[in-house]
């Protein structure tokens, strides 16, 4: 239990606010059901403090001035049976925000503390309900979009990871304890343990967590979304597409070159895969400094992508090589994936390609111009050293093409559906700690090999349990907790 | 009973979408608790079919393949002690989307069909447990934003409003009994009642229902928000004012004249008044089709507005006369008040007022030519005919001035705050159902002057009481119900 476990009772609304039948606010503590009872009056005449856990009980939100503030339902949970553990009352009023509001107010002045980020959630770690792994999840399994990542955080929250992890300690924890037995009589320079036999089970352990360590990409882009950046030159359709991928007007279009400076994200479900688009400030030369700080986003947000889709105008052919080039300067080194797109294909190009040609100017038709223009920019690619996974012609303002991107992009990522029941980390701070551990073990192991002190290899394994402890909580400090339950909502 | 009330059971979401702790599924019907019950698993091995109303109880939905969807509390109300009077379940599950749509799925699968918009309510109203005018307040409690709307409507709910009804349809069924007392024995020629104080009678109840009519233009004001238009020539400042009312980026604003096309709503609690901003496409001389039919709304908008903001340019000193006029011309005839807003004030004006003063261009300090330009204003408008109540001169980029606004607007509505309890109509459908009764009773009122025969003074007096079963339902057809819940949301 850590020191600033308060005993003050809380509250704060439970459903999201909006447009809905009913909205609930929480309250709980030791004082839950007291304070509660100051405001309501049941409609039989009940007593909230005669009443058992798991019943509810219908009456009025009364102030002060006696003025009926809503018809409610009550939820009573009795302690230890409950989410935090602790005496909670469930409040089912209209919804409505001057309701949820006026009520907030009256249990604050009866007595409760408006809660903070994620503070139920908290109590529920801290009275022992669930571990700190398992806090996490509850976030995750609300903000969970697709089936993967549901999946992903379900396992978690039910305690499959922390299971994994249990057994993984255990297993050094023994390693531990042989190292020590040896400690114990190492003045009689006695090797009770065999060496090779601890490097073993420390090996295992160790290929065990770096599976896990591993796992992290895939679990990230499932939970997150896989990164897909849209570039190109200004005004080539890159929000056009934007907003037809997402089917909604999200990005301001405008056909006035650099309209889009800051990096527009957004996420969408594909055929269950979640993918993070990122809009981009398109590239040109420029010397405004407004400019220049967009086009220096957009190259970070190259190098971060997964996914990087290069969209070239088809009406301004004689820019292809330009941006081409540009995209091969700024790619990651992480084997991302192109994707060049043609875009507005259903436009007349301002200057033809086959201008010159013995049939004359527009003679070759539209599909087979097309067809030599991806064959141009396959050719500028393979000099620029790009290998794209496709060339797709396109027409973003009259959806033209995307059918096929869409299957392009899922297909790019058939690793994510044989992922199966698999266990994913997905959580950044888990995977910081799992490589903690990871490294630790093996510094272990080489001091293993190379016949160091046991006390030194035991210190390395403990390090490695110290930093496994803090993924599920059993080591914590309170700025860790601050840190991990800030980012939850009021309410959670 | 109606016939289409028919024996499903529904399932729909019951909490707003979006970032929350808790979401809350409802299901009502005969089948509710044997349906849930193929979905769930009850921690401690429960059945549900043996847990009473008003209980609860903790599990998880397990979908057909035996995947978890999640870890939820089932609220078990039953029959008729619920809100529809059916079987209900409620399921709150963690505010996920993905779980709420899966698990919607399940139920569908399991045999409930989705619920239509306010079919809870509608089912609560067929099921006697609560009268027409109270469902509608339903909607109107959970839609209320301010302390006198929330009023309005929580007096509606628990029955006031219907109670009034009750009343006045008691007097004057007594009526329509003594009318008919006469008929019975009309070939007698008796006349068994006192006609005057039959009038007398009818009179009181006609004065009654009289006052209720005419509380709709404040209940609506209360409900719906004072309308306030906010006009004047292109880019004056009309959206960036809209914006700074509402503190958030609600209209698009852009330097380009004639951005804004459509008109554009959005309420605002300001001293405890609804406010209804409306901001109207800027008048000018056009022969864009797209730009007249905007301005063909924004003289529509005026004509309908509580209050009229006329915003003038600062900068552009030549157009005030005209706007002005313009304004004069188009004002609807229910006496609106005027405010006048000069904008911009913190800019120089591209053609100062007194550049042929003797100290020469700008020798007036700014306040001095401000007051000078608002004096101007001031004498624009009476020979226009017009009488504003305030000219301000703000500017709205900077929020100057702002404050002195709100409070004119707020005090331009001394009425809404003195409306104290009174019972007031906030909903048309009543509103016009009450000018129905009231016509009836005037012609009654007439007949029974001009001494016409008993049953055509009571045929009156039916058809007023015909209106007035409408609104509280005892008098409905499926359209009327049809068209009430079709604007409540799915859930309600």
């Amino acid at each position: 239990m850590l020191q600033d476990h308060n005993n003050s009772t809380i509250c704060a609304p439970a459903t999201a606010s909006g447009s809905g039948a009913i909205s609930i606010v929480r309250v709980s503590g030791q004082e839950a059901i007291e304070i509660v009872s100051k405001i309501f009056v049941s409609a039989k005449g009940r007593s909230l403090a005669d009443m058992k856990g798991y019943t509810m009980c219908y009456g009025t939100i009364v102030g002060p001035d006696a003025q009926v503030l809503d018809d409610v339902v009550l939820g009573v949970y009795r302690s230890p049976e409950s989410y935090t553990g602790e005496d909670m009352v469930e409040i089912s009023s209209h919804a409505s925000p001057y309701i949820v509001s006026e009520l907030l107010d009256l249990l604050v002045e009866s007595g409760c503390s408006f809660a903070s980020s994620g503070e139920f959630t908290k109590r529920a770690f801290l009275n022992g309900k669930m571990d700190l792994a398992q806090a996490e999840a509850v976030a995750d399994v609300i903000a969970s979009e697709t089936e993967a990542s549901h999946r992903i955080a379900m396992q978690q929250l039910k305690g499959g990871f922390s299971e994994e992890l249990a057994k993984m300690r255990r297993q050094l924890l023994h390693l531990v304890s042989l190292m020590e037995l040896e400690l114990d009589f190492s003045e009689e320079e006695v090797e009770f343990a065999d060496r090779a036999e601890l490097k073993n089970l420390l090996d295992i352990t160790t290929s065990h967590i770096s599976e896990l360590v591993s796992s992290f990409k895939l679990g990230n882009a499932i939970k997150n979304g896989v990164p897909v950046a849209i570039v190109g030159a200004t005004n080539t359709g890159k929000s056009t597409l934007l907003n037809a991928l997402l089917g909604e007007d999200r990005a301001i279009v405008s056909s006035i070159a650099g309209t889009t400076r800051d990096t527009i994200e957004d996420t969408m479900n594909v055929g269950g895969i979640l993918f993070r688009f990122i809009d981009t400030a398109g590239i040109r030369r420029t010397l405004e400094t407004i400019e220049i700080a967009g086009i220096e986003r957009t190259y970070f947000k190259i190098k971060q992508a997964a996914i990087v889709m290069l969209v070239l105008d088809y009406t301004r052919q004689g820019d292809f090589e330009e941006s081409i080039k540009n995209l091969s300067n700024n790619l990651g080194d992480n084997d991302q994936k192109i994707v060049i797109l043609l875009n507005k294909i259903d436009e007349k190009p301002l200057v033809a390609t086959n201008l010159f040609d013995d049939r004359g100017p527009q003679a070759a038709a539209p599909e087979e111009n097309i067809a030599s223009v991806c064959e141009t920019i396959s050719n500028l690619a393979t000099a620029a050293g790009l290998a794209p996974i496709a060339i797709l012609p396109i027409c973003a303002k009259n959806l033209t093409g995307l059918e096929e991107l869409r299957a392009v992009l899922v297909s790019s990522q058939s690793n994510m559906s044989s992922a199966g029941g698999a266990l994913l980390v997905s959580n950044r701070r888990h995977f910081t700690a799992l490589k903690e551990a990871y490294e630790a073990l093996l510094k272990a192991s080489v001091a293993l090999t190379e016949n160091r002190p046991g006390d030194l290899v035991a210190q390395d394994i403990r390090d490695a349990l110290y930093s496994l402890g803090t993924i599920v909580g059993e080591i914590s400090t309170d700025e860790v907790l601050e840190n991990i339950f800030k980012s939850f909502c009021i309410g959670k």
